[in-house]
C-alpha cells in the first residue's frame, strides 16, 4: 500500500489531474468514481488506484477488470488518496487512461445512409461543464463527432470528465487549430452547416436536419468570430421571449442537436 | 470611501455573500457586474457599492440609477472591494437588492388564454449552474414561473444568480415546501403535469403541451421521488441514443420548455 505523498506515482497522478499540460504530454487523463471505472474500456485503463478497503465487498466488477488487465493496480492510504483526488468526497477509486484518438478522414468514411453525420462544432467553448454536458448530450442525441477549435477548454479537465458521465469514452472527439479548414473538408463530404447566431433570420426548427449536419457553437460570452459563421452554409437562430439575449452554450447545442434527432427519428 | 473590512456594511455583505440563511433573514441577494446592476430593477435595489474609481468614464446609466434611487451607495477601496465580492475578477460593482416575493395565487389569476400556463417545477436541485441556467432558459422560452421545492439550492446563491444572466429579476419563482399540495393546485387550475421520467412510455415530444403544462424535474442524481412522480398527470421521457442513462438536468429542461414554446409558437 501507498502511505507516502513522495512516491513518484501519486506525484504523477497529481500533475495529470492539475496540469493539462502534463496530460497532454503523456496523452493520458484521470477518471474517478465506480461508474466512471466500471465504464471504462479496457483497452485505455493504464493504472488504477484505490483506497484503502475500497475492493473490500466489491463484486466481481472490480475484480476482473483489475485481474484482466496487463496495467497498474495500487492501494492507497485514504490520506494520500485524498490528495490525489479532484473531488471533496473521493469515491475511493480513480484511474489513469490513454486519451482516445480520432480521425476526422475515418469518422468520415464511415458514412451510413441510415445515420447521416451529425456534428457538433465548438469554438474557443471555455466552461468545463458546458463542454462535458454537450459530450453527454451529444452521446443522448446520436452525434457522430463533437470538434472543438483547439482554443476550446481541455476535454480532460477532471471538471469536464465529470459533467460527461462517460459519453467521454463513447463520443469521438477532435481538436483543430483551423476550423475553417474543417468546415471546408465536412461541406466537401456533402455536410450543411449552422451557425447559431443573433443574425440568423429562420428559427432552428424550419430547417432540414435529416441530411448530413454540422451545428457550430460560439464562446460563451462573445459566439461565434465572424470569420467562421460566415464560413458556415447559414445562420440559425433559436426564439426567446422576454429579455434573454442568448441561451448557455449547452442548451443552445441541446435545442439544435435534439432538434436533428427529432427530425430523424 | 470604505477603507477597511471592519466596516459593519462590508461585513455584513460578506455575510450575505457567503450565507443562505442570512440573505434569508434579511430578504436580499447580491448582484454584481455591469450588466446584472444596469437590468436590476429599480424598485429592488437597496444597497450599491463601486470600487475606486468605477465611476469615472462611466455613461449616464450609472450616475441615474445612482443619483434617482434612496439607497445607500459607497466607493470601497480595491483590497476591500476584493473581499466582498464572490468573484476572482471583480467587475467594480456589486449591489444588495430585495428578493422579489410572488404569490401562486396571483399568478393563476392572470391566466391569459393567448398564453397558457407554463411551469417548471425543480424537486431539490442541488447544482447552482443548473437552476441558474433554467432561469435563463424558462424566461426564453416564456415560462410562466419556476416553482422549487424548499430542499432546492437557493436561486440566490451568487452561482446561482450569475448563472441566470438577469433572469431571475423576469421570471417569477417560488420555493414550496409541499410540490404534491402544489400540483394538486395546479391541476385544479386545469394544468397538466409532465414528469420526465425513465419509465415514461412516450417520447415528450408526443403530448400536446398548447394547453396549461408543467414539467417536473428531479434531483441530479436521484431524478423525482415517487410519490411527485405519481402524483403527475402523465409520465414522459427523453429518447436517448448509446449507453446515456440520463441527461443533465437543465439539458432536459430546457428541452421541454422549448418543445412546449416550438408547440406554441
Amino acid at each position: 500500500m501507498i502511505t507516502s505523498m513522495a512516491n513518484p506515482r501519486v506525484k504523477q497522478v497529481i500533475q495529470w489531474q492539475t496540469k493539462a499540460k502534463e496530460r497532454r504530454k503523456d496523452k493520458v487523463f484521470i477518471i474517478e468514481g465506480s461508474k466512471m471505472f466500471e465504464e471504462a474500456p479496457g483497452e485505455l485503463l493504464k493504472e488504477v488506484y484505490v483506497s484503502e478497503g475500497f475492493l473490500a465487498g466489491r463484486g466481481e466488477t472490480y475484480r476482473e477488470k483489475l485481474v484482466q488487465g496487463g496495467y497498474i493496480c495500487e492501494e492507497v492510504s485514504d490520506e494520500v488518496f485524498r490528495k490525489m483526488s479532484d473531488t471533496q468526497s473521493p469515491q475511493g477509486i480513480l484511474a489513469v487512461l490513454r486519451q482516445p484518438e480520432y480521425d476526422l478522414q475515418e469518422i468520415l468514411q464511415k458514412s451510413i445512409k441510415k445515420h447521416p453525420f451529425l456534428f457538433v462544432i465548438l469554438e474557443n467553448l471555455q466552461d468545463p461543464g458546458n463542454l462535458g454536458t454537450i459530450m453527454r448530450t451529444a452521446e443522448g442525441a446520436g452525434v457522430t463527432a463533437v470538434i472543438m477549435s483547439s482554443t476550446t477548454v481541455d476535454l480532460f479537465n477532471p471538471k469536464v470528465i465529470r459533467a460527461t458521465m462517460g459519453s467521454v469514452y463513447r463520443v469521438p472527439f477532435l481538436y483543430e487549430d483551423n476550423l475553417i479548414d474543417t468546415l471546408r473538408i465536412l461541406h466537401e463530404n456533402g455536410v450543411r452547416s449552422y451557425a447559431a447566431h443573433l443574425q440568423g433570420k429562420n428559427y432552428y426548427d424550419s430547417f432540414s436536419f435529416r441530411e448530413p449536419t454540422a451545428f457550430l457553437i460560439g464562446n460563451e460570452g462573445n459566439g461565434l468570430t465572424d470569420e467562421l459563421a460566415q464560413a458556415a452554409t447559414a445562420y440559425l437562430k433559436i426564439p426567446m421571449e422576454g429579455r434573454v439575449e442568448s441561451l448557455n452554450a449547452s442548451v443552445a447545442a441541446a435545442l439544435l442537436m435534439y432538434e436533428a434527432h427529432r427530425q430523424r427519428a
